[in-house]
């Protein structure tokens, strides 16, 4: 048989010529397990039949005659018998899972004749008539296009007409009025009769598969995802097993251990006299199928055996379709069960202690989504949630508090106790103390990018975003969604894994790294390479990341430093300064603050490595909004506010000018980053002073702390040299101030295009390479990520223009490039070169695989993110090892291709 | 001798060892000219002399000796002799012209005794002595660094006591007093002695020189010019001659040709009785060199027959500096004259048709600053005119016109015949009108890179920019500078090639492309392969572009025709309609006049490529400013302006409601290029169908077109594939609408750097590539160009931290790396891929080598830059063909070093 397979010829391994279903159905029939028997018609016949214009291949019919002969031998039953009719069902497979398709027709192999036969053979008349109907139904339907509404409105009118309210109520005589109904409705739609010919109604329903690849759902589900039109799919004809025939028969669906909590024993639910849609259904409420026990025992254990066997056969968690027939277990379908965020980890874990699966097989089955379940406050119970609105899940964890609509009161309200939910229509760096104080963060604008989600997933506080439906009303200090009104100190609780908003408060979990979850990480930290450190701007955060285990800190923006409610003045005041002498008494006052800053920083992580970024922001960033300032100023021009103290319209026009001879048509590639620096040096000078000063406090009490200094946005080798020269000097001063020499790296990001490109000039005044992968993300593309996703970027991740937006899976084709040119040259002119990544991307799982293959030393991401990172960047060792190995292989193989061919020649001789 | 080579000895090939100055005089000597003998000290010594901690290296005074006494022997006198003391300069002289350093000591070899010989043998005891004290006073200055104004000082007291009022009244007992004076002032200051040794003279100076290659200003230059350390200088040893030893004595100043104009006669000055200094220091008028042929022929002819030898034997226009001392002409220095433009373009072509140089070389001769000055209008005469500020010189070319503040004012008069200046703080895109309709543009702001420069430079208009001095008073219309004041309409003469605001009314001189210069423009095109093509976005500046010799429109923006006024209203209807079909409804009403627009191009460039750019700026360049519209609506709700029409209110709002929604952080990397085609692809679809449809015209009527179409902005290979269906489809429509087919390509800006990092998935979807190289530059240094300049790229300039401004000159280690990357793996990938690049760079000398260099097909500039790109195409054509001759050479040397060792091995054998 050239097309078509009996499920006992194949295995798992076949899935590309048998589909996911097929080789599934292969691989258990192979195992011994009790699955009703059958065949698969190839993806190979698929492709043939397209070929040849939608007709069938040669040979293809009489290979499925074979087949169905070969089943009746096996069932005893004979495909069109009038006595004991064999039935089938018929089922498409593709390669990939891919809904859209032709889904199942069963009972095929009915027509007015067989059914009489099933009727005597099971003694059940109507049942037989009720299956020869749906038949009927299907077939029209999915081979015929007839609705299926066409159906169901014939059969509702017949039972109206007769009082019925319940299917049950419907006798063998109703459902063969019903049948008759049901041919005339095709007759009418289509032209065309249902087959009575068992074999043409087989032919047709493999041509309807075939056909459904080619649908319009398909397709689109096919450009959507990548799957190859090529490929084709396979038809799957078992034969019929009915779990409704009899107190002895049922149906009902295990999973191998608890799905829930991972618990090792059979969970499930179990219905008697019942069809698989029946439990699904709901129309009967399933048992547990710890009671087949009692009713079946014999099944039971023999259920009890089949999942284990499968588990061990899959090595993992199994969700098991099974049918009971007259008391004999059949399986019908196994896969991977869907588990929760904890009993994966459980589950993961226990497999391995018993021996199914190492270490590293127990690594690559947990998934990040998981884990950052885990890692963050849920809600425990969801049962009676008020949600008022749904925006989108931009840092994930749950939170309750009382309404509040800008920053200040969230900072005010804070303090004194209260937990609040900053809602505000976005937010800026001036609003960072109000997002500080509050338990979460929502916005009705913005994105998954915006500044509020990137700063609430920093701190690892939940946030929703874009909550397009809120109107915020900040004069009445209320808003409303949907009619429902929330007043500044009401209670709301929001989802940020769901992006959903709440009104009044819910019951949380607490996250926990419980005692499955350590062993895991354990086996990451023994696994990967690469290294993980977390991006923290304070001693807090510090801490937390290292009990999350964070191996040193890739990133410390001191621009945070710098918005805290009591520096601000004094940072504008600096910047202000009209000349250099103010500015360096305005630092003057920043450097004790800046020094106590690093002083915590330091210790948090004695005997790892803290990299301080120097300043990085446009300097405007620090300042009140133009058109605020506008505003307000013409407000009092035209006297429309009275009461306003004097001097202060001189004192606005001076800030308006200020503002303006700051304002940047472009301010991410403006003036910022070290080109600050270098035109005043003033002011690296002065935090480059208070990190050392810092240090040599530690190191005076005895604390090891290792100060990395690292200089934003080089774009020249020239910007990092004057850079690197300005740091030494104040190094040198600190040291004769200090009495003592700290030992410190000096690095920049790599954030520019050009440092990229030019990384070998670099490298030979770089200590440390840090790949800030979001600015370069920006930069490589050419999308402001403040502009992008509102405008154009959610357009083209949504039409697959891009296959994913750029700022959370690290682009490998372009900014990756840029990565991969940076570390080989940077490390040919530079070889003790540490090189890392410390944007978003440092927490990607795709993008930890894209750090561990290009040799990056490690990835720095947020803290709450770090667990994540570690198991990833586990996951990734194994890939990559898997790719070696491969490689090695396919380069031995390459290398004697002569004398295997040799070989082979020997062999034919 | 190893440290010292005699005049005669060297050649022009020796600059490395004998320093600038030394080469020219040994190739002079060489040459039989009659240069005083000397010699050079190498830069051997100096070298040496620094490695020996500032100590004269071992052999180095012996050598000096035995070169003067070969002097001696040449000149018949002796150095410290009584009689016939010799005398001689010592003059420093390194590899590459350097300024900072000692430069002279003359009459070396003087001291009380030697001074009384030099009356004896010139029978002038006055001119003995000054020569004496004038050796006093310089060795004090730059051997013992006694200030200058020291001894001036107390030579002008002297005068003073004396009444004395000019040094002709000293007589030589005078100087004999001053001589005392002067060695006094030395003692005093540096306890040392003025050193009657006239061997101890020499080496000291000779010290002196070493030394001061090391000083403050010379380090600084050499730092400026990155001239190495290690190059050391040479020191230059000569003996004296005298131009003021009588009536047949005298020194003089010619030039080979006219450097004015370029005719072929000697040019020049003489003045009788005097020194090199004294026709400088301009004390009396010095004589037209002709009259030298009536005072003394045969050293006329001497000098006439002299200058054209070493113009044969430098193949240029020579400036001599030459001395008569008693009858007898001596050449001191001869190097390639300054010339006008005029001059150089007329000279290069005559020295061609003399046989002189080859026409490659006479391509060579030009420099671009030449070109520049030919092309532009200029201001005919430069006596009385009234500069009242200077800013940059943006834009070259001359104007004069009436002074006006806005662009609806420009184009309001400019339509009524008048001739204006716009004078503004700054322009935008929406004054472009304005812009159009005047002469010439002055900003009080920005940069050479602004707005108004680059706009100004297209339309190859006179522009100054950043005239910060001006207080421009739009209510008064009028604008201050340094107290005097300009009403609108008063006339105002601006110069773009030297940045000067001038008065009243200039005479103008047209540019014109003669003879000479054509001549060399037609060298250019036989010798050149890299095409030259011009931006231009109308009809007129086509024909233009055309008419100066482009062989295509590279870049025609489209957003230019939608600035216009009768425009504007339509443009900005499309962007606030609300939904799709009042889109479409405002771009049917464009399709008409864009249609007309692309019509004039065709036509204009009949059988030549047109690369019509899709529209490219984000749309709120197109709509008002945000601010102006908030303060005009708050002026309104606070009821500061009564006359508003009803529903003024409601249509600010609405128009500030799109701005907000419109508005970008960064809008350069913002909602632009084919991003706006994507989202809105009617937008582009309009666009394409007026393209074709003109084309279709066009081609009906016979005319030849070929429309290149241009997607800007791509980034990713989805963007362009999706952009071509989508122009394709049009294409299409309009080939059955029109009825006939017209031939075009598609192409993309690559101007992210994602674009040429992914340039092999590009090209194939692209039939050209064009480098949007400012763009580029943009995003691969992460500069705002808007931002840059004004904020920290003039200090990155200025103090050499980069080598130039890269939107000025291509910076070939990272934009220039992505470029040569994309045109690699471009044509790799499609091998019929056009190259070309269509930035401001395209016109840059350096940027133009470069794209020769790397294989770019064409580069695009404005059409006033196109002759200057032909040249400078035909001069990199020339320098790429030595290059690889020189490869080609070193390649065959390499390949059979055996052979040549082996050769070596028998000549010795």
């Amino acid at each position: 048989m050239k097309w078509v397979m009996p499920f006992e010829a194949g295995n798992a391994k076949l899935k590309e010529t048998l589909g996911g279903k097929g080789a599934n159905l292969a691989e258990m029939t192979k195992a011994g397990l009790p699955v009703p028997p059958g065949f698969t018609v190839t993806t190979d016949a698929c492709r043939a039949f397209y070929a040849a214009g939608k007709t069938m291949p040669n040979g293809l019919l009489d290979d499925i005659r074979q087949a169905m002969t070969e089943l009746e031998a096996k069932k005893q039953e004979t495909f069109g018998d009038s006595e004991r009719p064999l039935l089938v069902s018929v089922r498409s497979g593709s390669v990939s899972s891919m809904p859209g398709m032709m889904d199942t027709i069963l009972n095929l192999g009915l027509n007015d004749v067989t059914v009489r036969g099933l009727a005597r053979q099971t003694g059940d008349e109507r049942f037989a008539y009720d299956c020869y109907r749906r038949l009927v139904q299907m077939f029209g339907n999915v081979v015929f296009n007839v609705e299926s509404h066409m159906f169901e409105h014939a059969l509702k009118r017949y039972k109206k007409d007769r009082g019925f309210t319940e299917d049950g109520e419907m006798t063998a005589a109703d459902w063969m009025q019903m049948i008759d109904q049901y041919k005339a409705i095709i007759e009418r739609q289509t032209n065309r009769v249902f087959p009575q010919n068992v074999y043409e109604q087989l032919a047709l329903a493999v041509d309807a598969v075939f056909r459904s690849w080619n649908n319009q759902r398909a397709i689109v589900y096919r450009n959507l995802y990548n799957i190859p039109e090529a490929q084709g799919t396979a038809v799957n004809v078992q034969s019929m097993v009915f779990g409704n025939r009899g107190d002895d028969s049922g149906t009902g669906v295990v999973f191998t251990r608890n799905p829930s909590t991972g618990e090792a024993v059979l969970f499930g639910e179990y219905l008697t006299k019942a069809q698989g849609e029946d439990v699904v259904a709901g129309v009967r409420t399933p048992l547990a199928v710890a009671l087949l026990q009692q009713e079946m025992p014999v099944v039971y254990d023999q259920l009890l055996e089949t999942a284990q066997r499968l588990e061990r056969h899959y090595k993992d968690m199994q969700d098991i379709e099974f049918t009971v027939e007259k008391g004999t277990l059949f399986i019908l379908q196994t896969r991977n069960g869907k588990r929760t965020a904890k009993a994966a980890v459980r589950i993961a874990v226990q497999l391995e202690q018993e021996g199914l699966i190492t270490k590293e097989e127990a690594l690559q089955r947990i998934e990040m989504e998981h884990l950052n379940q885990l890692l963050h406050r849920a809600i425990e119970g969801e049962d009676k949630l008020d949600v008022i609105a749904t925006g989108l899940p931009a840092s994930p964890g749950a939170a309750s508090g009382m309404a509040v609509f800008d920053a200040d009161t969230a900072e005010a309200w804070g303090r004194s106790g209260k937990k609040v939910i900053l809602v505000t229509e976005e937010t800026s760096p001036e609003d960072i103390h109000g997002v500080i104080a509050a338990e979460g963060v929502v916005t009705s604008r913005g994105g998954m990018t915006s500044h509020a989600a990137v700063v609430a997933r920093g701190m690892g506080k939940p946030c929703i975003c874009g909550c397009e439906k809120l109107r915020i009303n900040d004069e009445e200090r209320a808003f409303v969604v949907d009619g429902v009104r929330i007043a500044e100190g009401d209670i709301i609780s929001i989802d940020g894994a769901t992006g959903r908003l709440i009104r009044g408060a819910v019951k949380l979990r607490e996250p926990e790294i419980d005692g499955d979850l350590s062993q895991l990480l354990e086996w990451a930290d023994e696994v990967r390479t690469l290294g993980v450190q977390a991006n923290a701007d304070n001693p807090e955060d510090a801490a937390k990341a290292r009990q999350f285990g964070a191996e040193g800190i890739g990133l410390c923006r001191t621009e945070h430093m710098f918005m805290s409610q009591d520096r601000l003045p004094v940072v504008q005041e600096m910047i202000l300064a009209e000349n250099e002498t103010d500015r360096r008494s305005a630092l003057a006052r920043l450097l004790p603050m800046q020094r106590a800053d690093f002083d915590g920083m330091l210790r948090a992580m004695e005997g790892l490595p803290v990299t301080i970024r120097l300043l990085d922001p446009p300097l405007h960033e620090f300042l009140p909004n133009l058109e605020e300032l506008l505003l307000r100023h013409q407000a009092l021009v035209l006297g429309g506010t009275a009461n306003e103290p004097e001097g202060e319209q001189k004192r606005l026009e001076q800030l308006i000018r200020k503002v303006r001879q700051l304002h940047e048509s472009n301010p991410m590639l403006g003036h910022r980053g070290c080109r600050l620096g270098i035109v005043f040096p003033e002011i690296y000078e002065m935090q480059v002073e208070a990190i050392l000063l810092a240090a040599a406090d530690c190191k005076r009490d005895g604390v090891d702390v290792r100060p990395d200094i690292m200089v934003p946005l080089v774009g020249h080798v020239n910007e990092l040299k004057l850079m690197r020269e300005t740091i030494e000097a104040v190094a040198l001063r600190v040291q004769e101030a200090a009495g003592t020499a700290v030992p410190f790296r000096i690095g920049t990001m790599i954030e520019v295009p050009r440092a990229a490109l030019t990384a070998k000039d670099i490298a030979q005044y770089a200590d440390f390479f840090s790949f800030g992968t979001n600015d370069l993300t920006q930069m490589t593309f050419g999308y402001s990520r403040d502009d992008a996703e509102g405008k154009f970027l959610t357009h083209y991740v949504d039409t697959k223009l891009l296959p994913a937006n750029p700022f959370e899976v690290l682009d490998e084709d372009g900014v990756g490039q840029l990565i991969d040119l940076a570390v080989t040259k940077g490390r040919a002119a530079n070889p003790t070169l540490k090189t890392g990544v410390c944007g978003e991307h440092g927490g990607n799982k795709q993008s930890i695989l894209f750090c561990r293959a290009t040799g990056v030393d490690y990835v720095s991401c947020s803290p709450y993110r770090v667990p994540l990172a570690r198991i990833a960047a586990a996951q990734a060792e194994l890939v990559v090892r898997d790719r070696e190995a491969k490689a090695a292989k396919e380069a031995a193989a390459a290398s004697e291709p002569q004398a295997s061919g040799k070989a082979e020649e020997m062999a034919v001789r």
